[in-house]
């Protein structure tokens, strides 16, 4: 069952998916087939900074991703993380690998722009997360991303969110093949599709929209995340970063991401479905008329 | 919708379970109604290590984690990321968080264990992947987890693995009231079940699983691990470095998943329901009479 590259499949990213020989067993038996899987590889990280005449480099960080829209990954990355805090900041970002692999971004910070490495070691031990008591990461969010509670913006149209997960689905071409992406999407208060990145990781699907709109300088106010999972405390300090005033998901929250979208004025909607839905914080941000 | 402490739900864990009031939209109107959701908190793994005279300590991880099996989690990630290869390795493993907060494990080596710090800081860049390209990943887990290919060992009945999901499902109480929390399972040859671990990130699950396995000594040939999601590269890394010969997952594998599988000589089942799986490496693992 050894691995047999094919074309990619789906649009805005080369080698997203990958076909492998498979024993399918069902009620009929078994046959041999091939079966879509999602790509999965490292991307490092890497930052360039400095004064002009003396420029550093330094690896930042590696995280296992589905190869495609890596620049805005990177970018994403180190605004979520609080390296960068506006497009300014970053000169460029471009794909650098070494060996032909393609699975290193440098980013490219302004001159002047200071950033705290000791701090973000101290982050990247695991998966981004900050300090050791609940409250404690609740409080480094802010610091982190810079952000205080979230104002209320647009208010959502809140008759537009059963039809959310369909539009979703219908925007990845890529889930319906394997099952195994993650997306997220980005919508406008009245229900307007913006843009939506996939990754067999969910973090890193939502640094990818983060990076697009950085990078890209789009996004309307009262603009919100779906996603198409479960909602972890990390996925809601991400949405705080890009300045989501909302969140709405297909999946349960953690407990941990309640607390903290309830602390910055997130509008959490989880178990998002056609026609039913839970919201955990932030109602007032919902416009529920005509529901 | 602020949150409320209730009672903790479910075995072998407190805090797991937390009621927060909620807006419930369905086709019946608004209802305000308690939800349960699954518990998410910053766990710290701490080492000490050195000589008897001069014992160091270094904070090595910080993971967002469901609280509930700490010790387990900790001496499982250091034994998944190869700081200890044996249980000899680990003298003790406690909870010792400052503040009452209970979110720090020390794990204490034996004395004459070295690990390497420099090589572990640069694999915690981001989860716990090592490498660049995909190859070198797949390399590097063998240094890692100080292993080469699975042994066939025990053969597994084929016959067992459509009532797999039903029985991970039996075995999770928390899971069927929060949908919120991943699964990892493990079987006997013959299907018998031997232990489960449940936890936000699925990763955490596995490491719980490996860290339960390694401090009690637990565990007999041919012992296969189910998982309630998706397979990434690392979960099957996590697999190899706890000596499992054949994953069986309900969702999909990456890519990256089922080459370092094949790599390994890992068996690989996928998309595992009551009445079909695929298999994507090792099905020479699979005893298929009777099917």
């Amino acid at each position: 069952m050894s691995g047999e590259g094919l074309d990619a499949v789906g649009r805005g990213g080369a080698g997203r998916v990958h076909a492998l020989e498979v024993m399918k067993f069902g009620v009929g038996g078994v046959v041999s087939a091939l079966d879509l899987v999602a790509e999965e590889e490292p991307l490092l990280i890497r930052l360039g900074y400095g004064a002009v005449e003396a420029r550093e480099e330094r690896n930042l960080a590696v995280t296992m991703r589905t190869p495609g829209n890596d620049v805005e990954l990177a970018a994403g990355f180190v605004f979520s993380e609080g390296v960068v805090r506006e497009r300014g900041d970053i000169v460029s970002g471009r794909v650098c690998g070494r060996e032909g692999s393609g699975n290193v971004v440098r980013v490219e910070l302004a001159v002047g722009v200071e950033w705290d490495a000791a701090r973000l070691a101290r982050n990247f031990y695991a998966s981004s997360s900050c300090g050791i008591c609940g409250k404690a990461s609740i409080e480094a969010v802010g610091v982190v991303c810079g952000r205080g509670r979230m104002p209320l913006g647009g208010r959502v149209d809140a008759r537009i969110l059963g039809g959310l997960p369909a539009r979703l689905r219908e925007a990845q071409g890529v889930f319906e093949r394997t099952g195994g992406l993650h997306a997220a999407g980005v919508f406008g208060v009245g229900g307007d599709f913006r843009c939506l990145r996939e990754d067999v990781g969910r973090h890193n699907a939502v640094d990818k929209v983060l990076g697009y709109r950085l990078m890209s300088g789009e996004g309307e106010e009262g603009d919100f995340l779906v996603l198409s999972g479960r909602i972890s405390f990390e996925l809601v300090q991400k949405a705080i970063a890009g300045g989501f005033g909302m969140v709405a998901a297909l999946g349960a929250p953690s407990g941990g991401a309640a607390r903290l979208a309830e602390a910055f004025g997130v509008t959490l909607v989880g178990f998002l479905r056609e026609d039913r839905w839970n919201v955990y914080s932030g109602i007032e941000r919902l416009n529920l008329q005509g529901l």
